[in-house]
């Protein structure tokens, strides 16, 4: 690729990175604590079924808070509605999980497992630049993720912190503000291109780490490179190695 | 001290800690860069009226604020109008310190050295709880300082998340918000008895930390306990045993 032959990494002072898919694997988590659970229920399907109800439900309530009718909702008030939704749709209910159950399994977000190249690949970077995460993940789950499974953070930045939900160029140039440099000196590294091209849109540098599991072994994911990003990369390993870390 | 003996360490989930004088030595810090970039200035003088412009300005902020006159604005930006007032004290013009110049000797409270106890005594602590600054300093500030000096924060919490200022109760809750928890499940640690007042006027636990030379050797400051605060500790490694960590 042209562009990362061309790409400085000495030009970049942060990398943010999305979490849910790029840095932990969601399906692998929601799946396991969906069948300890929910014994006898597919944990894949309704890991899929569950997080499929996020981008519908992100609109709207970006569409109420455009229309003034709504304010910033965390993610985990988010997961818990879409959770009812599923859990309705597999005619599960209050019987076979009750409301402390339902809470115990939305908090399984917060103990998603980190793809296993994630935290060395962050420790390595983490020498050199100061890493965070940008993810629509309320600050209190990702820490609770961080913490769980290591994620080397130097701070926690999130849609709660600019009361503005990704691709709202508000988080993407309030990572860039949060640090008072220009947007070019800020790199997102992220598992799919809307995300990377809201960012670069900004000013950022752009990092597009493969994840072909995202959505379970059944669901392979294209993950042929794009043009416009600076680096692609296999995995956080990997972008170290692209960066010289 | 009765309170102390009552108290259960298995109530904490989350120990939010003041960092100016709490975990940072500002004024070794501030003195020494003020005597790098100003040689012949007395860089411990020059570090107390600083510091010391920090409540009235913090004060007007917070009065422009309830106005409806103002916005938050970053503390970075108010040290540098008190560094201002300072400069101008002493008769130093741009011919002698420039606005670069300025600008560095202001991220000098990005550098402040950790008293020699914090980073393995948050470290133990880290073990057990969640541990986070709850500072009215930036994220940037206060991650840039977390990098350089070693400080092992699970997240950076700050005023610029919440909107307002210590002692504003939108702190101290906006702590136990952020972890979905009960706040007397959140302990503020901090060398400041009207922080700890005020975090305890919202239900926190309250940990006392002596900083008898937070002021410089030259000005030695009464460390003695008040009641009212769970624990008393010398640092924040006997934090750290106090809590059995």
């Amino acid at each position: 690729m042209t562009a990362s032959n061309a790409f400085d990494p000495a030009s970049i002072e942060v990398i943010a990175f999305d979490v849910f898919g790029t840095v932990v694997d969601w399906h692998s988590g929601i799946a396991a604590e969906v069948e300890r659970l929910l014994p006898g229920v597919d944990g894949s399907a309704f890991a899929l079924a569950w997080r499929a109800g996020y981008q519908p439900a992100m609109k709207a309530v970006m569409a109420r808070i455009e229309a003034g009718e709504g304010g910033f909702t965390l993610l985990d008030e988010l997961h818990l509605s879409i959770l009812e939704g599923v859990l309705s749709d597999y005619s599960i209910g209050e019987d076979r999980l009750d409301r402390a159950g339902r809470r115990e399994l939305n908090r399984a977000w917060h103990r998603l497992p980190a793809w296993p190249d994630a935290v060395a690949g962050l420790a390595r970077l983490k020498r050199r630049y100061t890493i965070c995460p940008l993810s629509n993940g309320n600050i209190g789950l990702l820490t609770n993720m961080a913490k769980r499974a290591g994620l080397p953070w130097d701070c926690v930045l999130s849609a709660e912190v600019f009361k503005a939900y990704k691709p709202d160029p508000r988080t993407y140039l309030g990572v860039a503000g949060i640090f008072d440099l220009p947007p070019n000196r800020v790199m997102l590294a992220a598992a799919h291109h809307s995300d990377l091209a809201a960012a670069r849109h900004c000013g950022l540098a752009t990092a597009y780490i493969e994840r072909p599991a995202e959505f379970g072994p059944g669901q392979p994911k294209d993950v042929s490179p794009q043009p416009g990003n600076d680096l692609h990369a296999r995995d956080i390993g990997h972008l170290a190695d692209l960066l010289g870390c």
